[in-house]
């Protein structure tokens, strides 16, 4: 039989987990730190709750589960795994609203499906790490948000990161002051958002293709030209009344932000940042950094989304750190916790007890200590406290009970010493800084 | 729209959630302090990996996803939700065999799905909790399942728990030594497994239903009018061969726990106690509570399911803590971890900065600060830092702006007083014990 995961699917070995886990709980604290608060929904909704939110293409990435009993037959399904965790906080918001009050401050760490086909770095499970702020339409949230993700960022040990801070408003002033018809603002959009992939150039002959007319093409031109866009967009963004209100909200993120992100961050108008999600209302914002070639997280306000499901309108704002791209970029610098740095061993059933007792002790001293499961030679348990990581290998055989004392075998030095049994904690402590009391 | 969770789904508010992570948290605790390492696999398995393996009825509630792309219109199933973390755990382990190396200590602690019809305390999306040693015959793996099982009760705050121990391999001698034909092994065992249900004269009738010949029924009514059944079953085992190995490896398991479970933890030869999964060979196992009428766990030894993966034999034995079982009886006893302690107001625009600001500090020092995440009344903002189960609100209007001082109101007394801003820091660690160095 194949005993391979799914398509697109992980198994996931204990120093993975680990290191993951790792990441997930110093994500939590900052989030906690900042006063968002865990919330959690199911893996899958109803599929009406789903379909329809993310375009035509989203909508044929959704796994979708059959129904059950004698409506299995049919072919048809009725609920489907969640997508992102988005949509599925707008429906928690819908049902919950009573219970919670707004604002509401939420982190959700979970997985999500897609159909895609998978690739390297691209899974068909991976882990969305969210944090969203419902039901407050002050830029001080917006803020907020990006102190949040860039301390994240901070806490998962990287740096040297740029924070690009847009707004959809300041685009669709520029757009407006640009010249460019109305109709064509969403196409024109798609072209200014390549900047970074295919340079000032490429951005003109895409406006070109797109059918924007040619005096806006030049102004753009002209504006890309400059050392830095950013000056000759904000004279333009004055000029008209949503590039002023975009421009504002901009400033108040960066001035809001500047001086607290962690140190060596930078926080820069990007003024032709678009982000491909329609949904998006106003301050807007990525996280990229230039070294690793890499965007890490991003998120902006997004005020109509949840009023599809609530009926009534809420604002809410928010962001995404890339978790499983992050992982990837730090896969080498973090080699996860290692397993429990004692393992007794045992050599025949009169030994049982007694390694049980001597495991129990140590537990109780603080020590996480793995006893080997069985009885055995030597060999094979230095292969297998070695293969968890063990610091220490603790030996009882006939010669050591009869003694009193305990073998302690150091698997880094490879040195052996008996050890009195009344010692015994005393010498880890002191030898290898084990137990509740080692430190002090 | 019906913004409902799923049939049998819930939503976990915050507390919820922080109080299930807690639980999470000490569990995985206790499981590396005895030497156990995490894995994860995915939440759905090629379909035919799952099916067959649950029976007939477990068959049906296995949630099927429905194929993709071009294939979806056959209404056909490619994958599964995972029923449970055994089946799963057999194919990661035939998959990984070669990096993993045996014998395999694991836990997983993962939600898994299953279609039953949703009530009071079952859910269609719930967590296990499982530990199981890979590769180790030795009766030493199941003692230290249950030792680390007693250990991860103990570790969510139960107490007065009994382990009920037995083996597959007593009741095959037991049914010998009765007289049973080995035809009706099976049926007359889950009659047997009833007792504590139905109590004697119920075992006794049910066993004449299901056809058990009358000087079988006999013996055993005889054994169940005893004080205590264990002392007549086991002279009873000690007759047959199978008995007799079975009533050894008890004996073991109660030897080897006995001097290390947690205070008030009682561990009992159980003769009766049957388990229902047909896969169990040696030593089997359940922790009860008497006075809360609750299977708190269960597991036991299945030394020939991952051979159907591996296609060699290789020994298990694994335990499984019924955690959403314990969270319900735990419900009025733990409130999760409150939110964040301090939450700072914003009163307008020119005070965003300065909240921002004084936020920061307060992370800095080490303390979780909610900066309210807009401008807005006070009352609003004192419901919702309440909402948050807040300890105080710091509150920085024109007044303290000017007189350089902050108001530090305290939710419980509700008691407001100006502190200078060079005091702050001082204030919060000796008022509360909050900050990094409160408790120096």
């Amino acid at each position: 039989m194949d005993t391979s995961p799914a398509s697109g699917t992980r198994d996931l070995l204990p120093g993975e987990v680990l290191r993951r886990e790792a990441a997930f709980a110093a994500l939590r604290r900052v989030f906690a730190d900042h006063g968002f608060a865990p919330i959690d929904t199911p893996a899958f909704e109803r599929l009406e709750v789903l379909m329809g939110k993310y375009g035509e293409e989203g909508d044929q990435l959704i796994f979708k589960i059959l129904r059950r009993g004698e409506h299995e037959a049919t072919g048809e399904a009725d609920l489907a795994l969640r997508y992102d965790l988005t949509v599925p906080l707008a429906r928690f918001i819908a049902a919950n609203l009573g219970d919670l009050g707004t604002p509401f401050k939420r982190y959700q760490i979970a997985p999500v499906w897609r159909a895609d086909r998978p690739g390297k770095g691209r899974f068909r499970e991976f882990v969305q790490c969210d944090i969203d702020t419902v039901g407050a339409d002050s830029v001080l949230a917006d803020a907020e948000t990006v102190l949040t993700v860039a301390e994240g960022l901070a806490a998962l040990g990287l740096s040297g990161f740029t924070v690009q801070v847009n707004s959809r408003r300041a685009l669709s002033g520029l757009i407006e002051a640009y010249g460019v018809p109305p109709r064509l603002e969403e196409t024109a959009l798609v072209a200014l958002d390549k900047l970074d992939k295919v340079g000032a150039a490429g951005v003109v002959a895409e406006l070109e293709e797109r059918g924007v007319p040619e005096p806006a093409v030049k102004l753009v031109a002209d504006d890309l030209a400059a050392d830095d866009p950013a000056d000759p967009v904000r004279e333009r963004l004055a000029t008209t009344a949503s590039g002023e209100r975009g421009l504002a909200e901009v400033d108040a993120v960066l001035d809001l932000t500047r001086p607290h992100v962690p140190a060596a961050t930078e926080v820069a108008f990007s003024p032709l940042l678009a982000r491909g999600l329609s949904y998006y209302t106003g301050p807007i914002f990525e996280v990229v950094h230039t070294d690793l070639d890499a965007t890490l997280a991003a998120g902006g306000r997004y005020d109509g989304l949840i009023g599809t499901f609530t009926g009534q309108d809420l604002p809410a704002t928010g962001g995404s750190i890339g978790i499983e791209r992050v992982l990837l970029l730090l896969a080498d610098r973090d080699a996860g916790e290692p397993g429990a740095p004692v393992v007794v061993t045992v050599f025949d059933e009169q030994g049982r007890a007694n390694a049980t007792a001597l495991a129990a002790r140590l537990r109780e001293a603080g020590i996480a200590t793995d006893l080997f499961p069985g009885e055995g030679r030597l060999g094979k348990q230095l292969t297998y406290a070695d293969r968890r990581g063990a610091r220490v290998v603790l030996i009882r055989g006939d010669d050591e009970r009869e003694a009193g004392t305990v073998a302690v075998k150091d698997l880094v030095s490879g040195e052996q010493v008996a050890v009195p049994e009344t010692d015994l904690l005393d010498h880890l402590a002191e030898g290898y800084g084990l137990g509740r009391d080692a430190s002090a």
